[in-house]
Parts: structure tokens; sequence; C-alpha cells
């Protein structure tokens, strides 16, 4: 078989994804190429810890072809996809097109503030490793501002942190900036006491976690309190400047402000013509392909199926799992078979709050507390790519414990 | 005694020489306000490690306040110095004003590119760990590149790295980035051979590591070659562009190109109205106070002093002993004693070449190879700052060791 009659796939996004499709094409007869903006696979779900200065960016951060390098039938390439062309079934990147035979789309998800751009400057999303620096460094700097603050007032504006949205994200964020200012730094400072430190998670809706059933809800908002962090529902944000976060009439001054409150599908997805839902998720067929076009399909956060009548989540283990199915769809194909739909299997979810506390959900097992935080801990180092990031992340994660420290309080740029 | 008749010692600058003066002044019967643009401590002797995928930020970067968080009778401050007035005895900082009795200047050098400040955009240098963290991505996109690159030449281009400047900086840097790309990514890439890669150590003297004995310099040139560094001595940069290095008639075409040839004092230091070396270095009288102000002194490399008819070397020991000094003369003084002059203690010299490769100078004593690449981890663990610093270090370097990975490969913003 000559190189050109060997099926091309290409993937676009090396998330979880796009990286487990090209893991699946393992020794299929087909070359891959999977094409990144950045040289590296994050593991997203702790991504906030970066930002709270916990763990260093490489801890998470791991090159996708240094994952794929024992995978011969793949080549990667970083640089910027511009455009798709489903009726020439090319791909334009970098000034170059590449031809495909099979598309896979894992393009993810990026910040979105819900029309309001003019947030985007006072109230960072956490979505890449260059925003997870920009956050720990508005943390950081916001501490030493109170260090210098000559007004009370100023002051206390520097030890205000808003996070705006109830979601993992937003919790987590919550949770530890709480500890860092009440642990990490409490001895640091001279001029002000880091007790003074107020944290607020402002959610619209009318409980935190609400992809989790009502009862974790409320231990998750009970363990927040405990730590510390003011939790407003039912608080719907008007505006956002670098003064704070306004509420209606009333303003929360705070000179930081993060926003876990939305993202969207990637603005790449247009290129693809086919109707899209209103978070820009592409409308997928049951088997994930997009209308039309079999030889295209659309993966993880990307795209919007529903199943049993609830739309399947954007969550690491969909889009893990949408990556294999169109691999193995595509294994199908090469065989002359018909392509299976796809069926996501929820294997429980888990939410951290901070020291000693998270919350999860298993159905009907449900339990919140140490053990659940113990277990989220274990879950997330088994997960990482690496045995020498597992084994960083864990002793970053015993010292942190054992010390009440975090380790990478470097502000850069 | 009251707060005001305390007396108030001001430190600008928080690397090697101002932390140890603030740590040699704990238990004085003095208030420090230690100054720093960045909120970390340095550990600049493994800054190319971090340019070189080696460590992570903050393995060699600690919050300078959590150094001092035990030493109540200092306050840290991050922010930028202004202006120094000699006259009023006090330093501008950020709109404000800061008394001081003493002032400690230990401001360090900059990049400097001898006037021709347009090669700094073609060829950056390494102070910072910004610096770093620039120089990583650069190295790591060459690379990304040529797996991109279509024209053979052009491949060519992204796999040649010249490096100007035969000092330590440029000779670490040299050796790191043969061993990155004969070892880490060997057999990552699908479209050319990692072993094409070229380094070029471009040096305008007759030898490498000039400040080493003669032996050492051929030692270090032999292993540099031996590991597949071209190394050219004699060599005048003519021109640094986007498509290279010029040496008079010669073009060294190469994409990347890293600075390694010079650095000069801070800009700071003309605020003190005293006599400057060509290096921009303050003529320090023999306690290392500026003519005509015995309360203001420099140490550390913004400091040009003679000992014995030889300059004190810019290194980091001579920065911490000269810190150690001075806050040892600030005691005497509130003891009603005469200050003593500095004497340098020059305790030998290491230099890294790569892996397994090192010259170590101890005066009569001088070897190179294993061992004293062994002594050069040894020393450079020992002296971090930090157990959990030490330990991650020492364990990134342990499995470097073992496997010949690169931990810290992620291209930031």
């Amino acid at each position: 078989m000559a190189m050109s009659e060997i099926p091309h796939v290409v993937i676009v996004g090396g998330g979880f994804g796009g990286l487990n499709a090209a893991l699946s094409l393992r020794s299929a007869p087909v070359r891959v190429t999977l094409i990144d903006r950045s040289n590296h696979h994050l593991f997203q779900p702790l991504l906030y810890q970066v930002a709270t200065a916990g763990l260093a960016a490489p801890d998470i951060a791991a090159p996708i072809r240094r994952i794929l390098r024992g995978q011969d039938n793949v080549t990667v390439l970083m640089g910027e996809v511009d455009d798709i062309d489903t009726a020439e079934k090319t791909v334009c990147f970098s000034g170059s097109e590449i031809p495909y035979d099979h598309l896979i789309v894992a393009v993810g998800a990026v910040n979105h503030w819900f029309g309001n751009d003019d947030w985007a400057a006072h109230a960072p999303g956490l979505k890449t490793i260059d925003d997870a620096l920009d956050i720990r460094r508005r943390i950081l700097v916001a501490f030493e501002s109170a260090e210098r603050a000559t007004d009370p007032e100023e002051q206390s504006q520097w030890l205000t942190f808003a996070v705006v949205g109830g979601g993992p994200t937003g919790v987590e964020l919550a949770g530890s900036i709480i500890e860092v200012a009440t642990h990490a730094l409490a001895r640091d400072f001279r001029n002000f006491d880091t007790q003074r430190t107020k944290v607020i998670l402002i959610e619209g809706g009318d409980r935190i976690l609400p992809a989790f059933p009502e009862d974790l809800s409320q231990k998750a908002r009970a363990q927040l309190a405990g730590l510390g962090v003011e939790v407003r529902t039912g608080s719907r944000v008007t505006d956002i400047t670098a003064e704070g976060v306004r509420l209606g009439e009333e303003l929360v001054a705070a000179r930081t402000v993060l926003w876990g409150a939305g993202v969207k599908a990637s603005p790449l997805l247009a290129a693809l013509d086919v109707p899209l839902d209103r978070g820009g998720r592409v409308l997928v067929e049951p088997d994930l392909s997009i209308p039309g076009h079999p030889e295209v399909t659309v993966i993880g956060d990307a795209a919007a199926l529903k199943q049993d009548d609830k739309w399947v989540p954007g969550v690491a283990p969909a889009a893990t799992q949408g990556g294999q199915h169109v691999a193995g769809n595509i294994r199908r194909g090469l065989a002359s078979k018909l392509p299976l739909p796809f069926r996501y299997t929820d294997k429980g979810s888990l939410a951290t709050i901070g020291r000693r506390a998270a919350v999860a959900d298993f159905g009907r097992l449900r339990f919140s507390g140490f053990f659940a935080w113990l277990l989220w801990m274990g879950v997330h180092v088994l997960f990482l790519i690496g045995f020498r990031n597992k084994a960083a992340v864990m002793m970053e994660w015993a010292w942190a414990y054992l010390t009440y420290q975090r380790s990478a309080r470097v502000i850069l740029r």
C-alpha cells in the first residue's frame, strides 16, 4: 500500500478528546496528524492549582509529541488551524492546506463573558496555562499591593476577591484563595493581617455546583463557609469594572475578580457550516459525526449531544470517551462496518472545595468531606499523564498538606 | 526607643547581596525594608536549566517575604525604585518617598548588547525568570517549526542555534541545548532527525571560560566538542538579525540566537551621582560605601572594587559576602565602631558543560569531567533556598539523569 493510499486522519486539538482519539488509533492502518496550537496536553482539572500557586505549570502540562512519541503512525504539529473546508476535505493550517480522509474536531471551549467582552480585562477566565499564570500573578500581586497600600480602604479592596460562577472552577478557586490567605501567607506580611482576606463566590442560580445533587450542593456550601468563603447565590452580575462586581444596585468592591461563569465552544466550529447550539457547540449526529459528512466528527466540549433527554456534560471523561469512540468507528469503517452511536458512561463526579473538603457523586453513593477529598486526590493523580508528573504532584501535595505551604508563589511577567 | 528612633535600613534588591544583607541584620536593633521589583529571590546559577526545560520556574524562585517571614524587623515591598536622593536620604518608590538611615544598593546587572539594542529582539539574554521562559519558548518553538518546515534550508536554519558569549552562561546554554536535541527530543519528531541539530558557541576572545585557568578552558572546549557543540573562538559578532549572526563577511544562519556575552550594572545606579566604571558599576570605597556617603553602600554586581589589583568578580559568592559585610559594618556603626574594609574570599569556581561534564577550579586543585559535575550538582543543591526546592530539584535531576528527559517542556505564551 503506497503512503497516499493509507487513510489520513487529521485531529484538531490535543486535549482529552483529541489525544485519546490518537492513542486509540495506535496500530490502526491509518496515518494520523494531530494539530494543536500549544505544544502540550493540559490536565485541565488541576489548572486551578497552577492559578493558586500550588503547582508549577510543567506539573500538569505534558508535551503532546512526548506522549505520542512511540506511536509511529502519528505526526504532531504545533500551530493554529485557520479554516476547515469540508467540501474539499482540507484543513487550512499555517498557510498550507492539509487534506484529510477523516477529520476529528476536538477543539474544546474558550472563555466566554456572555457578550460582555469588556469584562474580560477585569475578570479573567481559566482555560489555558497562560490564563492560570495570569490569575496567579493577579492573586499574588493583590497581596503585594495590600502590603504597600497606605489607605485602609484601598487595602481592603486589594484583600477582597470576587469569584463569579459557582461551578467546579469557581468553587475550587474560591476555596484555594481563602486557604492561601489564611495559611500559606499567614505570617508573610507586616502591614495587614491576612485573616482580613474576603473571598466572595457569586452564583446567579439558586445553588452552587448545580450539576451535583442538591444535598451535595448544600454540603459544598457549608464546607466553603467553614473555610471562610462568603457564598452568594441568586446574585446576577450586571457589570464588572476595575472597581469590582456590580450586582444591580450593589457594588462588591474587589480589585481582583475571577471568571468561572461560562465558556463557549471554539469559534473555529463556525467553519464547519453546520447548525450550532447557543453555546456554539455542533449539534452532532448520534455517532458524533456532523450532518452530511460522516467523515467529520466532533467530540468533547465542542459537541452537543442529547442522551436520555440530557446533554452529555462538558467534562474530561466525556471527551475521552468521545475520542475513543470515533477512533473505534474509523476502525469499523476500514473493516466496512457501520459506525456505532456514542453512549457516554457517567462514572461519577467529584469536586474539591479545599483542604480536606470535597464532594463525591456516584449516583446512589454520595459523600463529602475528608474521604471525598482523598478520593479526589487519588483519582486526579491516577489520571495525570506520566509517571514523573504523578510523582511530582504527589510530592507537592504531601508537602502542601504537611506545611500548609504553596510551592509555586512566583509571579511571572 | 520609639519606632522612629530605630535606624531604618533600606535594601534595594533581593538577590544574593540584598537577601544576605537582610538575613545578616537579624536581631540587629534596626528596622529593615527590602524592596525588589519581583516577588522572588532567584537562584540565578540554575536559571539556564529553566531556559532549557530542565526545571520549572518555581523550583529556583522562592518568595522573598517567605524567606524572611520569621525575621520580624524586616518588611518586604514589591515594586520599582524610581530614584534615590542621597542628599535627602530618601528612596523614591511607587510614587512615595521612603526615608533611610542606611541604604544598601544591591540592584545587580541587566542584559547589555554593547550599544546594539536592536540585537535584543533577536538574541535575548538570560537574567530573569521571564528571560528564561522566553528562551525556553524560542528553543522549543524552533524544533516545532522545523517539524512543520517543508523547505530543507529553512528546516536547517531552525535546527541551528547560535549562542554568543563563551562565559559560563553561554557554555551552559550551548551544552544543554545539544543535550536536549540529542537525548530528550530524540524520538519525538517525524520530519527530521534531531541529530542534525547544530549548536554554535561564538566567543570573541581566544578561549571560552576566560575566568578559568587556561587548561580548564581547553578541557571545557573538548567536553563541549564531545557533546557536539561547535566552538568558535576569536569570532567577533558584527551584527545579529532574524537571519542569524554575522561574523564580518560570514553569516551563521540560525533562527535562534541567544545572548550570553554581556551584562552591565543596573541603570538605577546613575541616581547615586557618583563615578561609574565602563560597565555602569559604582567605583566603591574599600568598605563598599560610595564616595562622600558612608551611609550608602553598593554590593554585588552593581559594585566595582579592586582587590590585589584584580576586580572582584560578579558572582553569587561575592554578592553574598558583600551583603554580609555591609550588614556587619552597620552593626559596628551602631556600636560606635569604624567600618571594616571588604575582602572577597574566593572559594573556587565551578562551571557545568553538560551531562557528566564540568570544570572545577580551586586554585591549586583543578579538575574536570564526572567528578566536577557531581560536585557542581552537590554545591548547587546545597545553596538552593528551601528544603522543598532542594528536594524538588534533586528529584528532577535524578529523573533527568536516569531517563535523559526534560520535565519542563511547556511553551508559555
